[in-house]
């Protein structure tokens, strides 16, 4: 990007925090969050180790805002329009190489530092989830999902089947594999789009 | 359990086998992967590193032992007799609170270690989810589930809810907390069960 003129403000301050932030977020994705450590980091952020104990008590608080800063602190407020776009986007996160890796990571993490998978949920999950059981609700009403559907569950159930993919399938798989496979979920569970129930039959030539 | 005579053969060895394997899954489930160690293992299995060498190349050839040897080494071919018998078992297993703690260690160890996971598969998962899935071909053909119900996409969204459970859910989770969870999952997935289809209608007093 060349050389370009630093921002007024605390420059060097801001520099060593994404610094320290991406490598932080490399390790955790390279290693994991049990062989990380803040020597490896202070290292690849080309800072000392008293650098990033001054911002950081510890490593899972580095690693809690390693891993905040990557989805945006706070993170965007989550638009799902219907379930064809939550499909569609749900899709395009799994097959992110970085993102199943990372997210790999995540869930490996919670044995020994679940304090990373609780951050990770209060300030993502959360809102996050609050917008797919709204989007089930609303499928549930018109009609897209049968009468009976629990959106709690549900989510579980797509979420679950997400953690299922990432052991089982390719890094490689495309947002098309991906949306298949998450179809396929949605379709057991009484999916029914709304196009297909809603096709006029065709007219019949006279 | 007292001081027992040997049983002839190679007690000596046997007897360090088990330790060894013992010891390893115990350091699996405490550390994961990663963070286990051969020198580990001997010190804890009371026997030298060399002992263990002899018998295993690397510490990946170890832990795929030593989680083929919790399983049993073939596993007994399992026999499921109906939904209502997996799905019972199935809550048993994931009630455990060492078998969730294993699993989680699996999952985790997948990134970096991905032959003990393939050996799990292999060994264990591969028989276990064609008794699963002739299950639900059963269940589908008797009325128990949907008549479009795919068995493997069956089989994804109880797997991925298991792994769900095993990170949302408390460890202290009983049987019968687990089998609710797991039949909410079946029941969003069209699951009828054939008691409710079957129920006479109550004999009207005249």
């Amino acid at each position: 990007m060349g050389i370009e003129a630093r921002p007024p403000g605390r420059p060097r301050d801001a520099d060593a925090d994404t610094a320290i932030l991406d490598a932080a977020l490399e390790l955790l994705i390279e290693r994991g969050a049990a062989a990380a450590s803040i020597e490896q980091v202070a290292r690849r952020a080309g800072v000392t180790r008293a650098t990033v104990y001054r911002r950081f008590p510890d490593k899972t608080q580095l690693l809690i805002a390693a891993v905040e800063s990557t989805y945006g602190n706070p993170p965007p407020t989550p638009e799902i329009r219907d379930l064809e776009h939550l499909l569609t986007g749900w899709a395009a996160a799994l097959a992110d190489p970085r993102q199943r890796r990372l997210l790999r990571r995540l869930y490996g993490a919670f044995e020994d530092y679940p304090e990373i998978a609780a951050a990770y949920e209060k300030q993502l999950g959360s809102p996050r989830s609050d917008a797919r059981t709204a989007v089930f609700e609303q499928a549930r009403d018109n009609g897209e999902l049968p009468p009976n559907t629990d959106p709690q569950v549900l989510l579980d159930i797509l979420t679950g089947a997400g953690w299922q993919h990432l052991i089982t399938r390719p890094d490689t798989s495309t947002p098309d594999d991906v949306e298949q496979y998450l179809r396929a979920v949605l379709h057991q569970a009484g999916f029914t789009p709304e196009t297909r129930r809603d096709r006029a039959p065709r007219p019949i030539k006279e």
